[in-house]
């Protein structure tokens, strides 16, 4: 790939950790040059002030999010903005024609009452037809020329590769599906809190957001999608004393005559010809370390005949395959690129 | 508590992780001498040589395991031992007269049958109608004066702590239970394995034992025993890279009509008279830290109306309340002791 | 000790980690009854709000700092505030004819200049006089019966434990020493910057305050005590990914034809009546782990003959015997009390 | 690079860390092409048995250690075998016309009588005048075209890349140098040790081999010419609570009337050319995390006027610029690819 074909992209909102990852892909990415990125805490500082003796070669400076400036170097930009402010954002750069792949909410949804309901007030609802939720390897098809991609949360993505397959192929019972999520802390964002501080969250464990968590109707969006039916699950965080990685051990019903054998082969078939999706081997169980820094997913299935549970295990890294790494997944796929390009990396053993 | 009247006890298998919480926590009982301690690996060495730089004020020094030599000595004998040498060494003990408390599986499951499907054969079979279970929430009673008791499991004690209320008051549904539970490494012994060592194991977090973990039979029939009913659940272990702690999700149908108010004043009431088990006021979460080092179990519920479903959450520390500190509670009420004595320690914050 | 013979006491600024940890110790202390908590940011709440799920069984409620109030009831104040407004509490509790034990820098420095040099102005010179240094073993007797106890400083604590029985001895040449310490960030305080979060710090260690650290005139006037003649040192803190303990690993040039063995039995002599201090045997090398939670501090021993230095290496936990404890070992002492009350627990394995 | 072009090369005792980190640098190195990986532990087995969940997607089978079949697949081996047994090998490699590096310390002492006095006899001394000692910022031009490599040990590239612009430069006193070093467990190798264990290592912090460091004449032999005379150092070795990194605090007098401009100008100087050493600007200070799985060395520099001591702090990943990524950039040089082929990859933030 000559330098002249690379995609020139800014990463806007670039002093949190999905910012810091897409650098970190971005700058090993063959037909990428990162011409812009912002942020207001940093504005004029360079790069390496927001992530101490990180990036130290890049020659970057966060600049103010000025929508016109940006739009006359960037042919695409990466959103890392809270919900809401991100919409707006969005809604100035695609009318700039610049395209978009926002790592918020914002565009996740596709029924915008529920939006509403577990997020507030949407300002820019008819972009909503216009973006497609970025999970490759349920909507790779939609993804190829998209302006605006909506990359997925983290737990969603851990949660639905691992149902994808089960619920395809109808082998699960709908209903009493239990999700029971453990993230690295990194989730909770770069907010400096008490309860986040080194000193209190090591060798700690908790679940929080029990109830309601705001993923849950993303989850349940692409679950019914796949069921073409309705699907309710319940789903729990818990925070991991590590900074990334997700494991989601996700509890389901198999259906009467429905054999390990037969799932097995069908989650295996399924992901064939995904390069970022792994069935271990029967009997294989996920370990996060495994995927941390890469944009993998792994999934192992176990059957209890006692219960007639299936259990379904998946990792990924949060910041990774559940955000920065999914993001340039779909930009590759956006511009006909390599789906691989700038994510071949391989985890840190041990 | 003079000097005279304090027990003299001996902490048999002493080398290991039960081992030394056990010693940490009988050094710091007003009540307890203790005049022996073995292992076979360190016999003839100081205590500090086992667990280096620590207990370096002790003089104890490991013994070989001599029954009739312990016995002159003990009035106790705790048995930190692998299952099956256990309850030959519990029977020699028991004929000179030595009461004991067992820290294994062997005396656990009342029903031989159960244990010798998942443990394989039980040379002492006469010996289960003498044992009590040792939880004292649920066996009070029965553990007073008694010569054999069999301290639970680490996960049994976190789970059934958490379902007894609801279960004794008939809140829930008995089909569809499931215990996800998450434990510190410490409760992976002391052997040492490759995937265990700290470079490897650090910033991981992975299932384990997804299909038949030995733990299951111990919280089915401390369950069955509150349902009043054969209660069959699904249950997940999973490693935390953490040394010590457990924290258990369970999921639970709520029966038709019970409200949450309901099911967080049954388990205030059923609680309300225990030193070591704090229920968390309404929309409280637990958290591991908050238990290490102490012999107390937090927990907390949660309802989500969406799904009907109960979400139990309750943390122990694995070595303390889910081994050795529950074996110094039974030993005190065992004795007429104060049933906190030796046990009033505060988790380090941070 | 009966009830009615316990000193009342408060903790001022009870909401950070010296607060925790002096409360922690403090209520498994028989002869202390802990009658008052302040905090400024907490005022009106329970203790356990401010440390989640810790102190559950605490009905004690933050007040504001109210120095006539709290004098009425309380006998003894632990003051856990910021350098400058540390003082001007400490006289106005004095005035009340309360008894002080400062945990913060005010009143460590005999030399009014040196203080105001690295910390600013001071003032409430004329209490400098009334005031003593709060290591118990370098200066037990003075403390005994004292009003004002300016307790040491962590790194200082680990030092000039370490380097007191060599110089006292006339052991090592007093030019060159270098001391380098490694702290668990629990040092760096509660306040919530982004570089203390778990995610970012997890993994991490780097040195800090390279030149010029606070500490150095606190260890450099032990330290010139006990040689009697001016001692300068290079002190080098470090920031250890775990959260609490220090061990400092100091360098000092053995005069000429002195032997290990001397060196080994002059610490031994020196310590031999502490209940705090441990010299390990000879070739022993102390770790962290074997003193977090505990008021001890280990120290090890090696001589390297190809450079003729000794290399002497200390480990404390930095909230024990570096803060907290060791305040609570003066305050036993000032008392009368046993020295060891209160401070009898033994760190945890694993 | 086409594929033809690429060079075959074997990875000998892949099983351990060294080998681990080998393959995954060579998997992602598009001029290499791993054609044989041996273990006698793992043989017949595929790698990802060695490392569980990693490498999933590689075909390879660990082979047994047969020199000539290995070498006619094979065009440069990497030897990650113990001491003694490494030497063996490379001299059979070497007589079948293949490549080696050596990661062991068999070749990298070129005086035999100390490395006998460290290390036990060596048994292929001819071999060491082949050799070179593979560090390139200090010995580049003797690396390209050698056949022999001795790849250089962690804690000496950490040192020797700190002290050698100080030394090259006559800046510093010869003698008093203190190279106080702490390192990562994976440094300590993968044999399953207790002391090395999750439950136990976790939170802890320690000193080892204070005295006699094998590392010690490796650090001097480099030391020494670059200072064109004998340098003598004290150095110690401590265990970090994290899996990868070394930091090295260095304490060295600064002659008289250099000032810290001088020294920071000469550093900068000395390594500007450099891919893998960045000089941080005056004031900055390394962190581990910036350089993990990364072959970058960060180095920063204090000058305490009190002491008139340098402090130079600097920082490497002890697996990579440690031992596996050192050589392949020496493979690199080796064989006239560009330096960074390979060894491009970002440290993870955070």
């Amino acid at each position: 790939m000559s330098e002249l074909q690379a995609i020139n992209v800014a990463v806007i909102g670039a002093n949190g950790y999905t910012g810091s990852e897409l650098l970190r892909l971005l700058f090993g990415h063959s037909a990428v040059r990162v011409v812009s990125i912002t942020s207001r805490q940093h504005e004029g500082q360079k790069l390496s002030a927001a992530f101490p003796n990180c990036f130290l070669s890049s020659d970057l400076v966060f600049e103010a999010l000025d929508v016109p400036v940006i739009s006359k170097k960037a042919q695409t930009v990466f959103l890392c903005l809270p919900h809401h402010e991100s919409m707006e954002v969005a809604a100035a750069f695609l009318a700039q024609g610049v395209s978009v792949i926002d790592l918020s909410a914002d565009f996740r949804l596709q029924d915008v009452s529920v939006y509403e309901k577990w997020y507030g007030a949407h300002t820019q609802k008819g972009l909503l037809k216009e973006a497609v939720y970025g999970l490759p390897e349920l909507h790779r098809s939609q993804i190829v020329g998209k302006k605006l991609i909506a990359s997925p949360g983290c737990y969603p993505t851990s949660i639905n590769l691992a149902l994808a397959p089960a619920l395809k192929n109808k082998l699960i019972e709908l209903t009493g599906l239990i999700c029971d999520s453990k993230s690295g802390i990194s989730g909770a964002g770069r907010g400096a809190k008490a309860a986040n501080l080194y000193a209190e969250f090591a060798n700690d464990f908790k679940a929080y957001g029990v109830v309601g968590h705001r993923h849950t109707p993303e989850i349940e969006q692409e679950l019914s999608l796949l069921a073409g039916e309705t699907v309710v699950v319940k789903f729990t965080p818990h925070l991991l004393p590590i900074s990334r990685g997700i494991l989601s051990t996700v509890y389901a019903k198999v259906k009467s005559g429905v054999s390990l054998d037969t799932i097995q082969n069908a989650y295996e078939a399924f992901y064939q010809n995904e390069s970022f999706v792994s069935v271990l081997p029967s009997g294989g169980l996920p370990q996060i370390k495994a995927v941390v820094g890469t944009n993998q997913c792994h999934i192992g299935l176990a059957f209890d005949e006692r219960t007639q549970l299936l259990v379904i295990i998946s990792v990924i890294d949060n910041l990774t395959k559940g955000a920065s790494g999914q993001a340039v997944q779909c930009f590759n796929i956006a511009h006909g690129f390599s789906e691989t390009m700038g994510l071949t990396s391989i985890a840190l053993f041990p």
